[in-house]
């Protein structure tokens, strides 16, 4: 593609001696030759921008002066390379059709702009859209719907009735649908209790891979549209998700929390349940939300390592710091009335 | 089913003018209609429950004279609650039989009562108990067995010579008997230890989506009756879990470690290898075990969110808490001085 | 086998008049019985080895001494044990060929000498080495090429275009070459970035199961000689891993994050992304590394559970610890001026 075409596209302006110019692939900044699309959106790698030998780079206004290449200007380089590696690089969709290995119900409904692919089951009852794709190896249940463009990327297993909107990508071993821990104690022992809700996803949501999100225990578990859900994170029954929310990797949202839109919730972060955070509220990785957040902002209990010896001395106190608190108060008293005595 | 039915199901007491009353599903205190039945467990919601519409409400004797509604009365409400969702809404188990896409081996054992869904693999020697179910997508590996009614819902895989007791309910996605990781150390590289031990299942049991259990490394890792694992849980080689013993999502049990009967572990949880937890210890969510636990009650190490400026600061302060003891313990033994001096 | 066969393989010494014995398996120092080799790898086990009925035992000269049963001498117990294991109990691996159930694209090539299994899917394109093994339920998307010995044991899926080295096993429930969780902020929404590069792994890696392997974004995500992963662990894009790193279960490394050789990752360890540790670098279970970590060495922010009152004493403390450290600073230059002004 020509420069002069893709700034069109991105909403980036050229210098019109360079509209001419073609690209044919995106690169890094250090990697770019030529032929390469790069960009700069983060002031550390500004050197990086003085060296390299791009085809052209994507950048704000302000740092035009710097590069020794031609210039896409834009506000938001990174959004704009996006949209530009989308375009410079397709997804690969496979065409429509029902792959001969695959097991279709005689009552389900696959449109015929869809896909499935080998090895796939879809059950009685399903629904597909136009444009979906389910994947080899996934695994619909009954009843299950998907939206126009839904792309099941492989081995995607989806319970009985969910549904998920148009548009939405699932990684390869995500598990959308299966039941919710609910137990009862009985005695000591434990009863399940079925869990009869859905698994509603909204649109344009993407869940990473060997993502787990359990079925409502009567109501839904709900995510809105534009949620963007990492790897292995555990969304339990009945939880709700605000449009636009991003969770990373390895989080763990127990059941019946709500979380708000506009959020990020980092890596490995466990939030409890029946908690509500309000929108915009930013969690750092390996935190633990353990009440409800009604004020949007940041928020933590990360705590990051130190060299073993000194951690485990601190550690070591902290198993007595109430008592140190105890003793720092009784000092300050006794500092009080030692210079009150002496005022 | 009428409540009168309903009742002497779930053990619940219901008065005569009201036990030809019918209802058809269970529903939440807030959005049952007069169709649905519902519970109270927990007086928060006694607000719901004066509000509420239901067919009718499982609830304890001291919360009748609250509802609005007709009452099936009984000493666990969640419990029968339970129990009646269960009859109201029975679990769609397929027929038996084996679905023609799916490859039994001929060395194979399948009970005529089981059912063998789409694309499923059941390996050499594998016995299949009278209506068990192994769900479209599950890979039985050689020799596996499964009891009486267990329920494998699909996409699940169990390694080579494994034991699942009778009505155990396997999610999708979880690994029965993979490797556990076992290494030794030679000269910086590691070396794999073959892995022969099984894994043995429990009568009862439930696994969550996604969830691994690593067969032993010599001998077995067993599970208990009862035992209910969530989603995303990780059990190392050789664990030992005593009955009826709940674990929450995103928990980890290292390599080796015992955890006794009745114990509830919160999500995220990490026990170290070779320990061991007694019968009905309790660990709150993202704490760390490390070291045995020989009493019963409850455990935590759970640091909750602050907002983020506050939570740095004193995470800052953290670092530097051996300093701090140590000048404590200065100021202390000064001010004795000074107060033994002035005495 | 004999104990001098075993011995010559193992490179460890036995008594000439006990080299004729045989062994037939191995198992634990308690269980051993005459026909089963054990060994003793840490002195914690000494009054197990006087206890043993084993027919042999591994173990360091030092130890010979306590031993009631026939010896193997040797330098490292536990490695010699791995090889003897090995010899002892074979792995079962299929023979060559295609199982007729499996979906194997036409423009695949599969060496004659590899096994498809029961229900796997290769893709356009991929190429599979001599005496590699694509287990049951397998699905390996277009151009993924395994090489020599590769045993992928079940239910693993491959993204497009990634490289496993020989000999590299992966556990059920792997997804290798997913999507990274690549995404740009646009005015609040979030937009995919394409994730262009690949994953490449090493020889002699093992994968455990459910672990998730992101492709790279621009560049690829590459795993060293020898690494090992265990079950649950999130590797994401552009990570790079170095020669014979162990990481222990659910943890989780964050895009481009770079690790050394010869590392231990304990488990539950969340390592943020971006950062650089180097060779040698050890990390003990559930910490967080928030920073590069520019020298070899042990790190930690584990922080172990305490019986749950005392727990929260203490960290209803630390929420104040700042102004605890600020009283403790007032006190202590109170004391200057007072000591100085008695001075």
């Amino acid at each position: 593609m020509t420069l002069g075409q893709l700034a069109q596209a991105v909403g980036a302006r050229v210098a019109a001696d360079q509209a001419g110019n073609r690209v044919s692939r995106v690169s890094t900044l250090d990697s770019a030759g030529p032929e390469a699309l790069t960009f700069l959106a983060d002031e550390r790698y500004l050197e990086r921008l003085r060296a390299s030998h791009a085809g052209a780079v994507l950048l704000c206004e302000q740092h035009v002066a710097e590069s020794p290449v031609p210039c896409l200007v834009c506000d938001n380089p990174h959004a704009a390379f996006a949209r530009a590696a989308a375009l410079l690089h397709p997804a690969k969709r496979p065409p429509p059709g029902i792959h001969p290995s695959a097991v279709v119900d005689a009552g389900a409904h696959v449109d015929p702009a869809a896909h499935i692919g080998a090895l796939a089951v879809v059950g009685q009852g399903c629904r597909i859209g136009a444009g979906a794709i389910v994947g080899p190896g996934c695994v619909l249940l009954d009843d299950v719907e998907l939206g126009e463009g839904v792309w099941l990327v492989a081995r995607v297993t989806v319970g009985p009735d969910c549904r998920i909107g148009a548009r939405t990508q699932i990684h390869p071993g995500v598990v959308i649908g299966a039941d919710g821990f609910g137990l009862a104690s009985d005695d000591g022992r434990w009863l399940k209790v079925p869990q009869l809700g859905r698994v509603i996803l909204g649109e344009d949501v993407e869940i990473g891979a060997n993502t787990t999100i359990d079925r409502g225990a009567i109501e839904d578990t709900i995510l809105g549209d534009g949620v963007k859900i990492d790897n292995l994170v555990q969304v339990a029954h009945n939880v709700k998700i605000g449009d636009h929310t991003a969770i990373a990797a390895c989080a763990g949202i127990a059941g019946s929390a709500q979380i708000g839109a506009y959020c990020t919730i980092g890596g490995g972060v466990g939030i409890a349940g029946h908690l509500r955070l309000v929108d915009h509220v930013h969690v750092t990785g390996m935190s633990l939300v353990a009440r409800s957040l009604d004020e949007a902002g940041a928020y933590s209990s990360s705590m990051p390592a130190q060299p073993m010896r000194s951690w485990q001395r601190n550690a070591a106190r902290f198993r007595h710091l109430d008592e140190m608190a105890k003793e720092l108060k009784r000092l300050e008293e006794q500092s009080r009335n030692d210079h009150g005595d002496n005022s």
